[in-house]
């Protein structure tokens, strides 16, 4: 276990240790006290400063000893992720765009 | 859906709108991604401010309108309920604390 604050500013990396960004949030379904999914800024891998990107937290493997979080996704992969701007968040009752995020990274949905 | 970092530091009262405390922290569960337990202080009505609770997340109710969190729990259940120094958290891989915890207000450990 690790306490939300630890895991938000977290560094995240690709199984070889390059970095990719960090964890900005962690978005919390209220019904069910579930991480619906976690908010990652990816602005110095994809050069890309303002996009945000959704990902299930099952693609996140935490490595509580080395503090780090390790994301297994190609790079072609992410630079065609569902992102949206950081000053444009997406409307939370769009379930259908939740689905499109899980299913991009081939996770089922957690509510199904 | 709520950011954890929104949940974080909102106030708790009771259903009669008598202030409890506030969110201190949301424990993850890395495994499951849910949230373990919420850590919450209850300093201005229980008068002991460096005492924190562990409450099953299902026990507290997002009231995402008025900006609060409701707990349906009598003072006395409050004033026995099972704490923690707030330097001195609980050892995590005890899982029998938790499940005291969900016993103590009643609500079934959500990994059963």
């Amino acid at each position: 276990m690790l306490s939300a604050s630890t895991i938000i500013n977290t560094s995240v990396e690709n199984p070889s240790g390059e970095n990719l960004g960090k964890i900005e949030e962690l978005m919390i379904d209220l019904n069910s006290g579930r991480i619906a999914y976690a908010v990652v800024s990816f602005g110095g891998f994809l050069g890309i400063g303002d996009k945000l990107f959704a990902l299930p937290f099952e693609a996140l493997k935490v490595d509580t000893i080395n503090e780090k979080i390790i994301l297994d996704v190609d790079k072609e992969t992410l630079e065609n992720a569902p992102g949206f701007d950081k000053d444009n968040w997406p409307d939370v009752t769009e379930h259908a765009w939740l689905v499109d995020v899980y299913s991009y990274y081939g996770y089922p949905p957690y509510w199904t």
